[in-house]
């Protein structure tokens, strides 16, 4: 089996190291030739509880224009750097190859509608890791991939990723690709902009009394745009990844922090897309996505 | 003409340099001892356009005994010093007395009815004033004191005023105690919350087309909440202010800054008790409500 990775972050890395241990042909693909040099000068390095684990990558640059051969290709860029990422995948991927999407929120739907692609899974990531260096990430948290069927069928997806997981990766497959996808999205449109807002580990959401009821308001508006049916369930979840991540900055706090481009438009912006085709009211999303992206524009 | 100012804020020390410089019989009233004594010792220092000004002002320790003999007193302590005052003014200051409150948002309106005076005003101060030291107070914008009578009549205030009034210290006597504070207030509930937020000076409401946004949609509440009559009026109103003030730093925004308790529960707070009792949404004044007293409690 070959597998290609698109994208040099942490996620990316993150799959380029637990795959390329269990595949030998994997090749992981970024933007910045200086990237692509230093993977495959110095490999690719993985911190865990303390320890240095390193494995030799294949590391080639996307622009070039040869086909990108795989059977499985994970597509780990951000949302935003999606939209132009579309072409290549139609373009220099073969139909038969199964594509894995591993972004947050909901952005990147309406364009896999658009992919030639017969296999196409979504994936959630609950790992944590942190891109340290254009070559090291740190595996902060261990957790699990979730994949579920977006074309095509779920159960194509097991002898494949059966392949690829370990202890330390497993992958879970599930039969709903909505339900899975909109369950980490009420979890992003909740915890993100407003721990990005207060400027807060997550667990402030749940141990400071007010924002957890601007944490609960915030949530009920977004469950009744995504019509999802258990809103108990939904809410433990929520307050469950709080809690698990107690200790963390959110990413998008992180983005706001360091003036990095975050990933409201797929998360909040989804929401309010969805909300207008509903008719339904959302003004307190409408708020923290304006309070977000006025806080990583220019003014005038 | 006896004077009497209680509150030693930046306010109470802005007050107390003017009506000194008019009425000699002026007193300040203070509820620290060491800020009693450097004021009686030091005299009160003013600084405006770089020149630093200074005049000997009698200082007292509010906590005394005695009665605080004056036939105008200006009130000049925070929303949330207020109730623990009330007692002092009851059974200390004449019925006869003249009161001038000159707090932000609403909160006092319930507490000036339960006094015995008979000639209450409420006044809105537009001048930037900012403590920077126990007897220095710095003159930084000039504008206008605008009062009304809560009690008793608008034509009384007339005579009073006029002797207390310089150019660089201007006195207005309006009508309508309500439409003045309701003004204030739309603007305090408006530009505080958002800038403490955002940690932004204020101009940046009008030039950062997202917080724009929800500057308006807040407006939008506190207006309705508000029962006031023209709508486009009070929002230029707003933003002359926000323009007017573009270089400043809220004084919300230096509460939450320094970690000082901020006035939100006389603004934001205020309209949510309103908006209660008529029973109408406010999920815009509510979400910002529970950000900023978030930010001012700790976690648990």
């Amino acid at each position: 089996m070959n597998v290609a990775i698109i994208g040099g972050g942490s996620i990316g890395l993150l799959f380029t190291y637990y795959f390329t241990k269990k595949v030998e042909n994997t090749v992981l693909y970024v933007r910045r030739e200086d990237q692509a040099e230093l993977l495959n000068r110095s490999g690719l390095k993985l911190y865990r509880e303390g320890t240095l684990r390193e494995v030799k990558v294949k590391t080639k640059v996307l622009q070039e224009e040869e086909k990108i051969k795989a059977d499985l290709v994970v597509i780990a860029v951000k949302q935003y750097d999606l939209a132009e990422l579309a072409e290549t995948v139609k373009t220099r991927i073969s139909e038969q190859a199964q594509l894995l999407f591993v972004q947050n929120g909901m952005g990147h739907v309406s364009i896999m509608k658009t992919l030639p692609q017969d296999h196409i899974y979504v994936g959630v990531v609950d790992h944590g890791a942190l891109k340290i260096a254009e070559h090291k990430v740190e595996h902060s948290g261990e957790g699990t991939v979730k994949l579920a069927a977006f074309r095509g069928d779920s159960d194509a997806a097991a002898p494949i990723f059966d392949q690829l997981a370990e202890s330390r990766f497993p992958i879970e497959v599930q039969e709903d690709w909505y339900q899975l996808l909109a369950e980490k999205l009420l979890v992003n449109a909740v915890i993100n902009p407003l721990t990005a807002l207060y400027h807060v580990e997550n667990g402030r959401l749940l141990t400071n009394d007010y924002f957890h009821q601007n944490m609960k308001n915030l949530f009920d508006e977004a469950f009744h745009v995504l019509c999802l049916e258990d809103k108990e369930k939904s809410w433990n979840n929520v307050k469950d990844v709080c809690n698990q991540t107690a200790r963390n900055r959110s990413s998008m706090l992180r983005d706001i922090e360091t003036g990095r481009q975050t990933e409201i438009d797929a998360i909040s912006g989804y929401l309010l897309e969805r909300a207008d085709r509903k008719a339904c009211s959302v003004p307190l999303t409408k708020f923290v996505y304006n309070g977000i992206i006025g806080l990583t524009v220019n003014p005038g």
